[in-house]
Parts: structure tokens; sequence; C-alpha cells
């Protein structure tokens, strides 16, 4: 034989498959009487929220539902929205959440590529929802999310709208058989954006959503003393739930039977309310979110100590993480994408490398370390593994059993996201010798000069430290010579004044420590009015790039 | 559509099978210089102990070894065997682990039947493999385990044997290509004993044995206090490697990043000598084993406080137990067995029971709950589900990812055990409203009378609270009226004496506090020398029944 052997099965036995229904056994069986809550509006049991399942289930199938349709929700961070997490892809349909914050014409975009053939919407985007209606090419209804329903009760339904959500789930049974199917099949589905182009669809299987939900149980459980979450925290998520399953945390919070509160629309001084009155312990959000709990006039009041935040979706500034630190706040990075599912790696701080605040302070903002089953490298351009010294770098390419298979209907797109059987997350990064990866750049906008790569984030961290710079944003530019040289734009502070030359000298005072290398001072040092944005707050270097290449005199030698 | 729609594959995306060596992505990111230790003799690292992964498959290799090959081991608990647990399985071989407590002739059974290629024998059982060498039909060549590769080198190997582990690995390459294969591909072999029949061999792919892993982790990790293990724990197993991959808990430790030391062949002594130069932590074995290490002669002098034990095998006695706690052990059960690879199930103490001594105990002597992905029933005949009031029972039925498909090449005896598609435990058990499981007997032992279970095993732990009995086993007798009727057999203490009255009335006291029905008072019992016991050390009921069911008056009314 030179094969190994499949196990040979028994036929009345149970070939269990990894299904998202399979996640309820353990909380059902350990703690039915924990809380799910929303608000201050609603307050029930796992048992209630197993039974609002069945019926959300048997709701949407009475409404014409079947195994393998796309069922769309547009709604804020809800008990409403963990039903939907679990009853859709149980009945064997396909939950696709809504990213609310696109534009009108990408959300149309969107709901018709993935062909959705039903539509959940909360009643605070029926203006939207009416507005583009007419475009939408598959949904053939729509459910009404009625934040209140008794005054619901009083006015007749939209006439577009089919059911309002608690109406449906009032009239349904509670008993609906989810069946057992392939647990490849899929489960959920969403669309990320770039700078450019159009949405792309990325898609999970049920296979994906348990191994991720159990990789990242163990991950977070399994830390000694910094970074541990355990089955008696209690979770709210400060992260959309449309935004990648909400990381994946309601699944893990539901997978462990934690108490989980739901906050509804943002607000900081209702996030600030339920994290005191439900003593929320913890949560994981972008820095902006963070930033807006500690910065909020209610803040001072609220004790924030002992809640546990991962934070995501970009660097966690240092300034940041000192501030949450000082209110007693464990927070550390994570890091993942849209493809990823989208855990990868979590900075919890190892027992060694505690107790000096500098040191645990570096290890929070670093990046992390690769959570159970994956499998993270950093290349070069003909995928060889970099050195693991925490200086060289290359761009992270990923292996684990929850990426996505590709882009909904795109085949280029996803064979170039695959190239060389490795997920591309187009981020650069380097592995110190505690095993830490640190993402230093993002692949477009890394600048490689004379065969290095200079890393435009950290140029832009250390020039962020001189007094006189407010805002700062590192280009690449083209360069004859050497293929490609740094450029600075820089905002200064009102009132004061810098030069050219005053960054430069300070730059090279970090060349003398070994912080970087000489050729990472740019010759090009230019003060500017403001630095281009994204429509989603992030520095827009496709269209800096664009601008300043043009002006750019001819480059001489690095300095 | 009415069918679940299998996600779409891009070509060069990695569709990641679950296989053994991805539990080796995340230590080896993490933490590869973390130790392994064996007895005083070896500790090297993590990325040693892959480094010799890899040349004892280059070694296996080089004598002939392929994918789907058996491959047996008869060792202690050592790190080669650690290495056997991922070297073998990682090459699409077969790891066989052979209960060397078998007889001689039921090891000739297990070998022959499983079709081993090669046996890796440790010297210590070099007589008994020299004198059933020519019955074994399949195993083409031995490898030898000397513990002393000294004095091996001075001596010649003996000519039965292909090579020497040791000699083996330094003259292979460290860089065996583990393959990708199907992750239901064959991992593990092992057989399991009753009281009656040959040996049935169980088996477990590589899916089967990632997923009890990561389940394993997660309940582990995740409990918020009592029963907590982390990655900084030390651990050493006190349940032999061949029996059930030592709960799965190698791949646990492994997977974790955690120190591990093996111990060899158990000697109270040398355990407890490790315990405290290794700071063990975390381990798991039979109530024999935990009894050992509390009552050598050494003990006293040995801290073992801090150090966590989960007990299974056989019931944790409340005694015993509670002189662990003494001890400053955190000692709780887990539930499992051969064919459920093994863990069902967890005793750990929610924080709401912490508190009260007597509560505590309670719960770390009760069976357990299960942990996540674990679908555990408790049925009656029909297999409808009995009442979780902690008093009805009915036998545990279960589905899990990690549960054998059936017993090797016996199809009876494979359809009996999936029987309505779960798995049947062949206990008996109850749930309490906390959702705890206890097994009140085993499925053979329950005595069936007047329509209602007794269960002897809750019969022998009160009639073992008499201060004159030493020993007792309650068995079934047929009986015309009401099917069956209780017997206590019971060995008294030497110079005590007691007649079954006082037994009877001893009981009683039970029934007025309403802790057994008065149907569960024997009418007989019969006070005997010595109780039977299987080769294992249990008792014997099949033999008692046999034995006295002949000597049985006629029963009367219950008493």
């Amino acid at each position: 034989m030179s094969r190994p052997t499949p196990i040979p099965r028994t036929p009345s036995a149970y070939a269990y498959p990894l299904l998202i229904k399979q996640l309820l056994h353990a909380p059902l069986a350990v703690n039915p009487e924990q809380e799910i809550v929303y608000r201050e509006q609603v307050k029930h049991s796992y048992w209630t929220m197993r039974h609002r399942v069945g019926q959300l289930a048997s709701g949407l199938h009475s409404l014409g539902v079947e195994a393998g349709d796309t069922v769309a929700v547009m709604d804020w961070d809800s008990h409403r929205y963990l039903e939907a997490y679990f009853g859709i892809p149980m009945m064997g349909a396909v939950l696709m959440t809504v990213n609310v914050r696109l534009s009108p014409e990408q959300i149309v975009y969107t709901l018709n590529h993935a062909g959705a053939r039903l539509l959940m919407v909360h009643a605070d985007f029926l203006p939207l929802v009416e507005a583009i209606r007419d475009q939408l090419e598959t949904v053939e209804r729509l459910i009404l999310i009625g934040e209140d329903t008794l005054s619901l009760e009083s006015s007749p339904l939209p006439e577009c709208f089919a059911a309002e959500y608690e109406a449906l789930l009032a009239a349904s049974p509670p008993d609906y058989p989810f069946p057992d199917f392939d647990e490849n099949a899929r489960a959920t589905t969403f669309y990320t954006t770039g700078t450019t182009g159009l949405p792309k669809g990325v898609y999970f299987s049920h296979r994906q959503i348990v191994l991720h939900t159990l990789a990242t149980m163990a991950a977070l459980t399994g830390a000694p003393r910094q970074g541990r979450v355990h089955r008696d925290d209690v979770y709210m998520p400060l992260t959309p739930m449309f935004h990648v399953h909400a990381w994946g945390m309601p699944y893990v919070a539901t997978a462990l039977g934690m108490k989980q509160v739901y906050p509804g629309r943002y607000a900081a001084d209702q996030l600030l309310r339920l994290v005191q009155s439900e003593r929320v312990t913890f949560s994981h959000g972008v820095p902006t979110l963070l930033h807006m709990l500690l910065s909020h006039p209610d803040s001072a009041g609220v004790d924030l100590s002992g809640l546990k935040i991962i934070v995501g979706g970009s660097a966690l500034p240092r300034g940041l993480a000192q501030a949450a630190v000082n209110r007693g706040i464990d927070v550390f990075t994570g890091y993942g994408m849209s493809e990823t599912c989208p855990i990868l790696t979590l900075a919890q701080v190892k027992t060694t490398l505690l107790g000096d605040a500098t040191t645990e302070l570096d290890v929070r903002t670093k990046t992390g370390l690769p959570i159970p089953l994956v499998d993270l490298r950093i290349v070069d351009d003909d995928m060889r593994d970099i050195a693991h010294d925490g200086k060289a770098s290359g761009e992270i390419v990923v292996r684990a059993p929850w990426l996505t298979q590709g882009y909904l209907g795109n085949s280029a797109e996803s064979e170039h996201l695959w190239a060389g059987g490795y997920l591309h997350t187009n981020d650069i990064g380097s592995i110190d010798s505690d095993g830490y990866l640190q993402v230093t750049d993002r692949i477009k906008d890394v600048i490689k000069s004379g065969g290095e790569w200079v890393s435009s984030l950290e140029l832009e961290d250390l020039i962020s430290r001189h007094a006189a710079v407010n805002e700062v944003a590192v280009i690449g530019i083209k360069d004859a010579r050497w293929g490609e040289r740094p450029m600075a734009l820089i905002v200064l502070r009102a009132g004061l004044s810098a030069e050219a030359t005053d960054i430069q000298e300070h730059l090279r005072d970090f060349v003398r420590r070994g912080a970087i290398s000489k050729y990472a001072v740019p010759e090009q040092v230019l003060f500017v009015d403001a630095i281009e944005k994204t429509s989603v707050g992030k520095i827009n270097k496709r269209l800096l790039r664009e601008r300043y290449q043009a002006v750019a005199p001819h480059a001489g030698n690095p300095l």
C-alpha cells in the first residue's frame, strides 16, 4: 500500500458534520439559563434564543426560503442578528451580512451580485431601502425589523414588507427540523471593499466557521494570564455584526456559553452604560471605538478596569494602548481580514514578557502570535521564507482551515489571492525571536529602494514623534536609480514650524540607534496643508502617489 | 434550490485538511524552545522534537514503511512515544498502541488482527516478544527501543531486530516531506477488552484526533476558576500512552505548547520526584494512580498543591477526592472510553457552585459536563429522552466528531455500538438541573426490579459506608415476580462483624432520607471471604451473577 487508508464506516455510525448547529450543544447542556441582553429592551436565556432560532427558521421557511437561498440582513448589533447568525445557516440557507456603511449603489450591487432572495431590514434603513428597492433584481421579499413593535402594531406594515420580525417569530413554531447536510455548504457571505474596484464577495462554509470558533476559543482561553478569556466573561461586540461575523466572536461567546450583550446602534454613552450595568468584561473593535469609549465625557464615571478588548482593523497606536492600560483595560491586538474569517493572530503577552510595563505595551501593540492551526509565513517574491529576526520583512501569506476559498464569481482575483497555494494578505511583516508578527506595511504602500524594503508605516511612526508634526504620510516615488525612494508629506501643528532638514536629522537619530537603515531617510520632505483620506478615513496613498509623483524632482543618491 | 450549496473552490486555494501535523504549527511558531522531558535522561526543545519526528519518519520509510501500513509500539510513557504519536500518522501510516498489560495470547491476536507490519519494542518487553515472535503473522521488522543506548553499542543488536531506535534516528534525515492526504485517513488503532470475547479494535482518523484536541483544549482552558488548564501548565501523563492516546492529552499539551514530562515505567517514587523536580501542574489517571501518589511514603515530602488531576477510567471515590483536595490538588472527573477517543465530559465546577466544600466535592466526583460539540443524551429503551432532574436515569448515548466509526472487521458489534445512529456507551446515567451527568451503572450491571432501575454502584457506595464493610459488590439476581432483585456480597473488615439486618437497617436510613427508593434495599445480603476481580482489577460481576444466581433462594416481596 502506498496511500493512507480512509477509516471504514459502520452504516449506522453518525458521520458528524461540522455544522453551526453543533456549536449549540455544549452551551445548552451546560448553561442554558445564561443571559442574552439587547440594550435595556431584552434579556432572555439561551433556551429562549434557541427557541427563537427555530421560530426564525420556521418563519423564513413559511415565506419561501429554502436551503441554498441567500438571506440578507441590515441591522445593528442585536439579539436578532445573533439569531440570524445561527438560524439562517442552520436551515441550509446563506446569511448575507450587508455593510450598511456602503453607498446605496454599492449596497444594490452587493445584494444583486449575491442573489439575495430575502432582505431583513431594520426600520432605521427604511428610507434607504425604499430608495433602492427598484434596483434590487433578486430580492423577492422584505422583512421589517421594528425596534418598537407596539408602534408597528398600531400602524400598518409598509406595503412592500412581507412580515415584521417579531410578529413573524410569534406566528412560527420553534421546532424547525434543522437538517444535516454537507459541512462544506456555504453558511455566510459578505462583501469587502478596497480603494479601487467593485466590492468583492467572500464566503465561508459551516466547517470553516466551526473550526474558526474552536481555534479562537482555544487561543483566547489558553492564555495563562494576560489576554485570557473564560466562560464567566460577559461579552459585548464593539464591531458591527456585518463586519466579518463581528470577528467570529458571537459564535465563540455562544459556544462558551457566555453572557452576551448587544448594544444596537453604537452611541458612546449607551455603550458605556451597558458596560457598567451588564458588567461587560470582553469586547473587540477598531481603535476609533476604543478611543471613543475612553474620551467620552461619561467615560470617567465608568469603571473600565477588568475589561478585555481586542483591537484590530488597523494598528493599535501605542498612545491609545497606554491610555487604555491606564484605565485598567487589558488591551491587545488581533489580526485578520475579511478574507480570513478573520482571526489569524492575537498579541497575547507571554508570561515571560510580563512585568515590565514598556515591554508589555510593546507586545500588546504587536500584530500577534498565530492561533492554533494557522500556518503563517513571511516570504520573499519567490515564496522563500524570510528570517525570523524581528528585522527582515516579507509578505505575510497564510493557510488555515477557515480562509475564503475565493471571491464570488471572480476567478481572476481569486487566483491572485491564492497564488502558490497560500492566501496572500497583501501585508508586509516581520517576525521576532519570540514569534510575534509585526505588520510593517501594506504591500501596495511599501517602498522598495535599491532592493531593500522601506516601511512607510514605520517612517510615519518615527516622523510623527517630532514635536512639530501633526500628521504625516510616507509614500514611494519612482526613482530611476533606486527603483523607489520614500517621500514624506507632513502637516505641521498650528503655530509650530520645521524644515525638511529638521525632519531628516530627527530620523538620523534613529539611524544611529539602529532602528532604521540610512536608506530609509527620505530626501524629499514636503509640508502640505492636508492629507487626503479614503471614505473610511484611511490615508489615500494611491491618490497621494499619483499626485506627488508628478511634482517629484529627479532624486539623487540616498542620504 | 432546495439543497445547501457547497462553497466554490479556487483551483489554487488550499483546501486545508485536518491532519495531525497541523497541530504543530502554533507551538512551533509561538514557543519552540519549550521543553520536553523524559525522566532524568532527556530534556530537549519542541524544535528537537519536530526534528526527531522527521527522523523517525525517514527511518521508518528506509525500513519499508509506507502510507497505510500499521506500525505498532510497545513502550512506556516517553518522549519517543510522543514522537510516534506524531511521526507515524503524519507519514500516512497507522499508529497501533499495544496494550502491554494484555496476555501474550491477546497481544499476538491484536497484532495479527491489525496487520501490524513493523513493531517497535522497548527492551523491557524483549522476553515477551521473543516468546511470541513465531506467532506474529504480519510483522516483518522489529525496532528495539534501548533505554540505555551506550550498553547497546557495546553489544550487538539481537538478530531479529532491524534497527535500534536512537541509532535509526541518528542515521535518518529530519526533513521527511510529510504529505497532505485525506483527513479521514486512519491515524491510530488500538484494542479494547471486555470481560468476555476477543479484544476489539477501535480506530481514529486524523480529523477525529484534531477535533478531539481542539474541543478538549477549549473545554479545559475555558474554565473560569476550578479545573482550568493553560499554556504555562507543565504536563505529565499518569495514564499509559497505549491507553486511548493517553486520553488525547499529549496532543492537547503539544498543541498548547506546554512543557511536557514523560515518566517512563510508572513507579510512585519516580513519579513524585518528577512532579517535584519538573514542577508538574497537570495530569490525569485512574483512581489507583492518584491513590498511589497520595499514599506512597515519599508523598508527604512532596508539595502536591497546585497540581490539577483529571481522574477517569472508573468512578472517583469521594474519600480519595477529599484526600487529594486536602493536599491542595485540584481533582475532578473526566469521562469517556476507548470508543470515544476518549473525552466526553469533564466535571469542572461552575463558579456558582464554588465556595461550599461539600458541594465542590459533590461536583468534582460527578461524571461531568459535555465538552464542546458533544451531543450527549440519556434515553430509554426507545431512544426517547429522559428528564434531566438528577433522578431519572437512562442509557447514555452520544454523538461527537471523534467517536470510533466501528470495531475493526466486526460489523455485527459495530452496528450494535451505533444502533439508531448514536454511540451506545453501555452506561446508565442521570443528568441534574445544573447539567452534570452522573453515571450510575454499567448497563450490564444495572438491576431492573419491578420496572424500576436500581443502581448497583449507588448501593455499593452506600453499603461501603457501614463501618464493618471492607468490600462490597451488588449484583442483580433473577426474580420470578420482580424480574430482578439486588443481592449484596460483602467482605467484612478483619475483627468486625455484622448481620444482614444491620446492613438493611443501614440502607433504610438512606430510604428515609429519600436518597434511594425502598425497592433498592436487597433482601439477600451474603457475607463472603473475597470478591472476584477481572484481570484489570474490576469486580467481575458477570462471574458473580453466574455463581450467586445458583445459590439464590426464591426471592419474596421487596422489603
